[in-house]
């Protein structure tokens, strides 16, 4: 990715959202404790795939006539001394591929004489308060109106153009996959009874620190894989728990990776365990196999869901006609989440930006529990890189909560769960490119199988 | 720490301010790249000190009759499922000894009401763009005029309180110490001519997370010393390099710590190096030494000054009257920093309550350049808990400045400094309380001489 990329994507853009003039406003440094204690810079998606510049404080204003500038910070003469030899806005915008610049502080004027013309400035929607108060600035107006004056056709067309992967963001996101897969092997390779969570997350980010990487998200790392929402590493691992790992680091230039492997903290199996592993990889190889283009992602979400019911009546978890189970939602008992979610430069990628990125338009989120979780259902396209992320989880709160209300009898098989109470949950993830006539699992190969995982554990 | 500690803190709070209401606001989770995506938590250090409870999305009320409101989040019936077995509203409020909690949702309502009956409602800066939406919110005013509206009286009372640690809390950061001494000692062991210093950044973060810990600061991990603002981890390690590491982690009820070491990547300091490095070590020293209640910290920042001009002089990079040099500022050329900072909940503790935490009432900034950035000025006092932390540095960029212009040629000796334009920068730094005669430095022992420091590089 060059000037010649970021033009190029300008230039698309523009073509789509012709009435009026578009702003992109990169990230400020988002404070820890204080104004200058920071936490590790993380640019604005938008900015990073329509300029490519990981700095804070910097806008793109595209303008009407086909103009571009390029705004950023204005030097102070000490900032050789405490920053050392550093690109500056020239150089930013020598590699984003625009030929004006100006200085941040400039950039609400130049909007007001935009606006004074009646043009339409067109913005996306912020996910920071401070991007919110800065936009109020910029826009000349009350911040707590912003969101109000959000664009939707500018949101549409950015989903459109993001939604589809070049060769050059796919080889982005397998240049993440490579240091993720380096770190699952650290931590499989690390995993025993005795020790606890935190030393596993230690030596997960620390592979991705030594590569110079930050995570694309928060990582998961729980013998406690029932518990879906779970940043805590405080367990110790013991004979007989199964570990739930989900997490991926950054490729060099800020696309996601995102990769589960849940795997015995013995190395083995229990017969129980294989048991539903097996289902779960069954699950992520039917939606695998079927995934293509013009298959909706809502298919292959119930095709999941069908195969895991399948598999639970097979061991006598469920029972009566599977399809009948589907559609009514019973196996999201088991399966509560959706199959998965778009991925690319944000993990899940564009949520900044709305349903608009995994519903087609007009479309809506079911109201069933489990469903309604599905971040992805619309159809599938060459080009779109998602999640295959299925799961079965045995959570004792659901599971009590519906027995007591009787919710589904004639589906599960509440007594035989008597037996699962400690089981915990199983997730298998691959991130996975929608070919011309098919679909490719990316990266390299990180172990799945029930006996290529027994192999590296703990080894 | 427990519920009788957070309730005697606020009970002195009230004490200093008790012409109106206190709002103590914790923080939300920060967005990274979308509004789920958020980077580790942090809750604000005035509510971990007044409250202590770390979760997202809480606040404090205490009332001019003395009573107190903790405000929290309203739980979901999924929210069992999703979160596991975890701490409520009324949970928190027993550990931080409140008898009165409410629904983040009411708080708004509650403070209209109070203004109704004309009650000031004291709050502290915001630092973050998402509280100053939020303090607008409950305030019922511009979020652009919420920093207006900052108590100046709270802010004072809270810097009065916070400045003077308790033995608890000194506990706290010489745990916090304990997890960065093994940090260090990790690095030390590690470092060696062709790693790359992200590799090093790998395994001083490791050894915090594996105690799941976060670091209290962005570690600087830098054959470059001499660039401050340096979190940039690309450099391959030379011999000959200076390596300097300027970290720490934070305890487990966040404390800060904050460490310097530089050494030599080869495992042995150059002659050249030896003699600054013996000099650093002397202006440390010097201010250890001579910290003590009633010492200003601008003292001891000028003994360090003083004992680095008597250095440079000894070697040949300084002349004339060294008492002269310093009050002139010339010794800045080499020594650009302050000494130090309070240290305490936050690495520079209180920093975003302003210069009420480093300079008296009334009292300014030198606009001296070096002197200037000095963070804290004011009288020591039994129970501070401050970084010393001089240096010596050769930045190309401020040499040839001066030296264009003519700066100090009486004090400066420009043409020895041709030797050392590679040389990069020396740090050392520790975290020291002031006792009720003199001083103590917290931790046990990070090695510092160098002999210490060549016994353990690369072994």
């Amino acid at each position: 990715m060059n000037a010649v990329t970021y033009t190029e994507r300008r230039r698309v853009l523009r073509e789509k959202v012709s009435d009026g003039a578009i702003l992109i406003l990169g990230n400020a440094e988002a404070p820890r404790n204080y104004a200058d204690n920071v936490y590790p810079f993380r640019q604005d998606s938008n900015f990073l795939y329509y300029v490519g510049v990981s700095e804070a404080g910097m806008a793109a204003l595209l303008l009407p006539d086909g103009g571009e500038v390029l705004f950023g910070r204005t030097e102070h003469p000490d900032d050789l001394v405490w920053f050392g030899p550093h690109a500056i806005l020239a150089d930013h915008a020598g590699a984003a591929g625009f030929t004006n610049t100006a200085f941040m502080e400039t950039l609400p004027e130049k909007v007001r004489q935009l606006q004074a013309g009646g043009v339409t400035i067109h913005y996306l929607p912020p996910y920071r308060g401070d991007r919110s108060l800065e936009l109020g600035r910029i826009l000349h107006i009350d911040p707590r109106e912003v969101a109000q004056g959000v664009s939707v056709g500018l949101v549409k067309a950015v989903v459109a153009q993001r939604s589809v992967k070049s060769d050059a963001e796919v080889e982005e996101i397998e240049d993440a996959l490579a240091v993720t897969a380096e770190a699952y092997r650290a931590v499989m390779a690390a995993t025993r009874p005795g020790r606890v969570e935190s030393e596993l997350v230690s030596g997960l980010q620390g592979v991705a620190l030594a590569h110079d990487r930050q995570q694309s998200f928060n990582p998961i790392v729980s013998v406690r894989g029932e518990v879906l929402h779970n940043t805590s590493y405080a367990n110790t691992l013991a004979d007989g728990d199964l570990l739930l790992v989900d997490s991926g680091a950054e490729s060099r230039r800020w696309y996601a990776s995102d990769i589960t492997r849940t795997f015995p903290v013995s190395g083995s199996f229990t017969p129980q365990q294989r048991e539903v592993y097996e289902i779960v990889l069954a699950m992520q190889t039917a939606a695998i196999e079927a995934a293509s283009p013009e298959k909706t992602n809502r298919e292959l979400h119930l095709l999941a869901a069908l195969t895991a019911t399948q598999g639970l009546i097979d061991i006598g978890l469920m029972k009566g006609d599977p399809e009948a189970a589907v559609r009514a939602g019973a196996h999201a008992l088991f399966f509560p989440h959706g199959l998965g979610h778009m991925m690319g430069q944000d993990v899940h990628d564009m949520e900044d930006l709305g349903d608009a990125v995994g519903y087609e338009d007009g479309e809506k989120r079911s109201e069933q529990f489990g469903l309604g979780f599905l971040r992805m259902a619309r159809k599938l396209k060459p080009g779109f890189v998602i999640t295959i992320e299925p799961g079965i989880y045995f959570v004792p709160a659901l599971i009590d909560g519906w027995r007591s209300e009787g919710r589904f009898v004639d589906f599960i098989c509440y007594d035989r769960l008597n037996d699962y109470r400690s089981f915990g949950g199983i997730r298998i993830e691959d991130d996975v490119l929608i070919t011309d006539s098919g679909a490719r699992v990316l990266g390299s190969g990180i172990p799945k199988t029930v006996e290529d995982l027994e192999a590296v554990v703990g080894v």
